[in-house]
């Protein structure tokens, strides 16, 4: 596909994709719901690093864009539960190509 | 690879990934070079909407990262001439997921 370098409207789908995903943040929180809803919690832990002003906003952003549900049970005290929506799940194969990439950057930059 | 959601060693490679590319710029940058070598208004010209000061500072984020190569050419006036390394062209996979998925989201969402 690079062979389509600087096409425009290649370049505009790209550009729309990373404009939903921009940070470092958004596609972390989805793959950690792709293991199971969590509770917010539960994501803050499994997202190191992440404070919970910036998790909570991009949670926002991710329900915004259909990318993840957010579910409010009737219990005492009300259980607030988070899961990655069929849209989100449609993210895998460019998780899967960050996660090969991520390995290959490791071994050739950082690893040295 | 979703089905592995969660997992501390594929979060840690995609968060790697993520780090290197963060923010929206860098991987259209790379596309736009993946086209063949540029200079820097030309790239300016392909990458719509990014500042001056901002691609300046983002090509030297990707040449820090071996993605991208300046040279200088002993001409007068001397001529700056940026390209994607071997090692940027490794991110064709990546690209062409997002590609994909941003023609998806548009549909989906954007294009309702």
């Amino acid at each position: 596909m690079l062979s389509k370098g600087g096409c425009p409207k290649t370049m505009l789908s790209i550009k729309d994709a990373l404009e939903v995903l921009e940070g470092k943040w958004k596609l972390l929180i989805l793959f950690s719901l792709s293991g199971g809803p969590k509770r917010f919690k539960e994501i803050s832990r499994e997202v190191v690093g992440i404070t919970d002003k910036t998790l909570s906003k991009e949670l926002k952003h991710l329900e915004t864009n259909q990318l993840v549900k957010r579910e409010v049970f009737d219990t005492f005290p009300p259980k607030v539960q988070y899961s990655i929506t069929e849209h989100g799940m449609s993210l895998e194969k460019v998780l899967d190509e960050l996660h090969f990439w991520g390995l290959l950057h490791r071994k050739k930059i950082i690893g040295k």
